[in-house]
């Protein structure tokens, strides 16, 4: 397996870790926040935008890109990154969670999937294997195993029996696998069962993938049950391989995670809390459309060292998000991702130089002080 | 009045002209295409994007702006350049054509005109004075005086009072004047009656103008009707000062009124028709939703050196476009803006090089070759 070699640079036990993971289309330095490109772009930005923003890998989602462009597509620009123009890592979510979020639309067997498109209704298969051969058509550095992401509301009998059947899914797509230059990793299970989540890891872990997802969560779920989940998985899964927590999240959640152990993150909040007027900082957001902004003259954030930051007022943003402008919706999305990503590489770096917990503590502190400031 | 020189390079009478028109935010060199940034941006493009296109200066709009953000805003920022973040030259539109626009909303008399806004209903009153002045805030490079844009079907009568007006107003903005780095352009009205526009571009031409526009075209007549008037106006314009022909229009439209001694256009059409699938190229426009560009791997022009072009393929564009993405709005936009600005770089490369008339035949029989091929 040389489609993905990870490195531990410093670690703790059960605590955080800074690591270095090298795909085929570059290194990724841990822990690495992703922003999300479900359709092909992650949205508003231009790949020469997302690598300004620091971003080192970006996600596409094999669901919406076989549906549109559809694979053929795809396949004819030879994968994902030309047509993109992104040639840097990619991981591609296996289509799992939106196929079981259709869910008037969706029939599951052990064979797959059957589901109808939400774009024309038009009526479609997922299979290990076909989201697997999906993938490799897409090509991503990283590719996830096709897997069922149960209702929040499931009870424990119908989430052992989708985890051992998401399970058996595993080991078809790892059967199926023929491309050498694409790691896969498993996704865990078992909703906010402890044992479940203990068995289903342990499983998984026994299995070739070069990396874990603790998939199903952020799915309804309290901050409190998450946040206790993941402590627990973290602690069943193989120290020298890659940890995924996928959909996550808030800054506050992706620091808890980090420091229980988590490498990578996804989520849309940065882009699309973007367009609808939500700006982060590390005092908090700011709800661009408020009056208080109409006036005002600094940056969004004055650390902030992005295109957004380094150009434009807050009076201004605001006047492009009340007049409806794109442009509001670029630079927003712009400093939202820069921030992110660089959350994540200053959490690296602090990490590093032993100074997590200090880090951590600050961020919290302000970032709460801050909203609660903003709330008052 | 250092507000701005202009220097002719090159030009023959009532013929094609290469200039230089020095600014107080810069050089801009005619022929040149001015994009259109109507509410403080130009749609979906960053100045840096701006710039990079070879965007020399840009349009603001003085209804839009007093609108929204308010003049006071404008005014906190110490006027729009640092507000949007363009340090080269704007050009303002009075804001006349946008009110006469609100049939229903306004009401005209000698002191101005009474007007709702589109966007609350509010009661709001422009003059020749108070629209000087909200210009002189907003601080562009070039600001227009306050014209009324007669309906294209208004009877000679009225155009005849309404230019007459007109006429007064444009002296009561210069007697408003209080700024030296500003220089302001007067506009010739007169709808289609040949003797009226006579009259009313000598009438302009004798006051303190360091510019003259033309007005009152592309609002309904036919493409003949306004040649033939563009042709006719320029033979009474002074050949010392830049001319400019105002919301015109398409690449032939620019390329004939170069030909008659326009050295300067405004128009939406880039900007707009890029959000609604148009692209332009010198083989004439792709309508991109198109069928026949899902597995095109081409570029949108493979003459064309814009970042769209060199970096993304019609398939990927098309599927930007179906899926709705606002990425699609930005890459078109700057496709499109790239093409406007660098035609008119080039046709003045071709004035410089006395090959006008060879490039104009070159590229007016390949856009209707093209647009011939494609409306088969």
């Amino acid at each position: 397996m040389t489609a993905l070699q990870f490195v531990l640079e410093t670690s703790t036990p059960n605590g955080p870790r800074a690591g270095i993971m090298k795909l085929t289309h570059g290194e990724v330095l841990t822990p690495v926040f992703m922003p999300v490109g479900t359709a092909g772009t992650v949205k508003a930005l231009t790949p020469r935008d997302l690598r300004r923003a620091g971003a080192q890998i970006c996600l596409g989602n094999t669901y919406h890109l076989y549906l549109r462009p559809t694979t053929d597509v795809i396949h004819l620009h030879g994968g994902l990154h030309n047509m993109m123009g992104w040639g840097h890592p990619i991981l591609t979510d296996s289509g799992g969670y939106q196929v079981f979020s259709l869910e008037s639309l969706r029939k599951i067997t052990e064979e797959g999937v059957q589901f109808r498109s939400h774009i024309d209704g038009s009526s479609h298969m997922f299979t290990a294997e076909s989201v697997m051969g999906i993938q490799e058509t897409i090509g991503s550095d990283i590719a996830m195993v096709f897997d069922e992401c149960p209702d929040a509301k499931a009870d424990r009998a119908y989430v052992e029996r989708s985890m051992e059947r998401t399970t058996r899914w595993a080991q078809r797509c790892i059967n199926s696998r023929t491309r050498s230059d694409q790691a896969v990793f498993g996704i865990v299970q078992g909703a906010l069962f402890e044992d479940l989540r203990a068995q289903h890891a342990r499983a998984l872990s026994a299995m070739e993938f070069e990396g874990l997802a603790i998939g199903g969560l952020s799915v309804g779920e309290s901050t409190e049950e998450m946040y206790a989940m993941v402590r627990f998985v973290t602690q069943h899964l193989p120290r020298d391989r890659p940890r995924y927590l996928m959909g996550v999240g808030k800054p506050e959640d992706m620091l808890w995670a980090v420091a229980h152990g988590v490498d990578m993150f996804d989520c849309v909040l940065p882009t699309r809390n973007a367009r609808n007027g939500m700006l982060f900082t590390d005092d908090g957001e700011l709800t661009i459309k408020q009056a208080q902004y109409r006036m005002d003259l600094a940056p969004v954030s004055r650390e902030c060292s992005c295109y957004t930051c380094s150009h434009f007022t807050r009076a201004y943003l605001r006047h492009l998000y009340m007049a409806k402008e794109i442009l509001y919706s670029h630079l927003a999305t712009l400093h939202n991702v820069h921030y992110y990503v660089n959350l994540l590489k200053r959490t690296r770096a602090a990490i590093v130089s032993g100074g997590f917990q200090e880090f951590v503590e600050e961020i919290l502190v302000r970032r709460a002080a801050g909203n609660n400031r903003k709330s008052c």
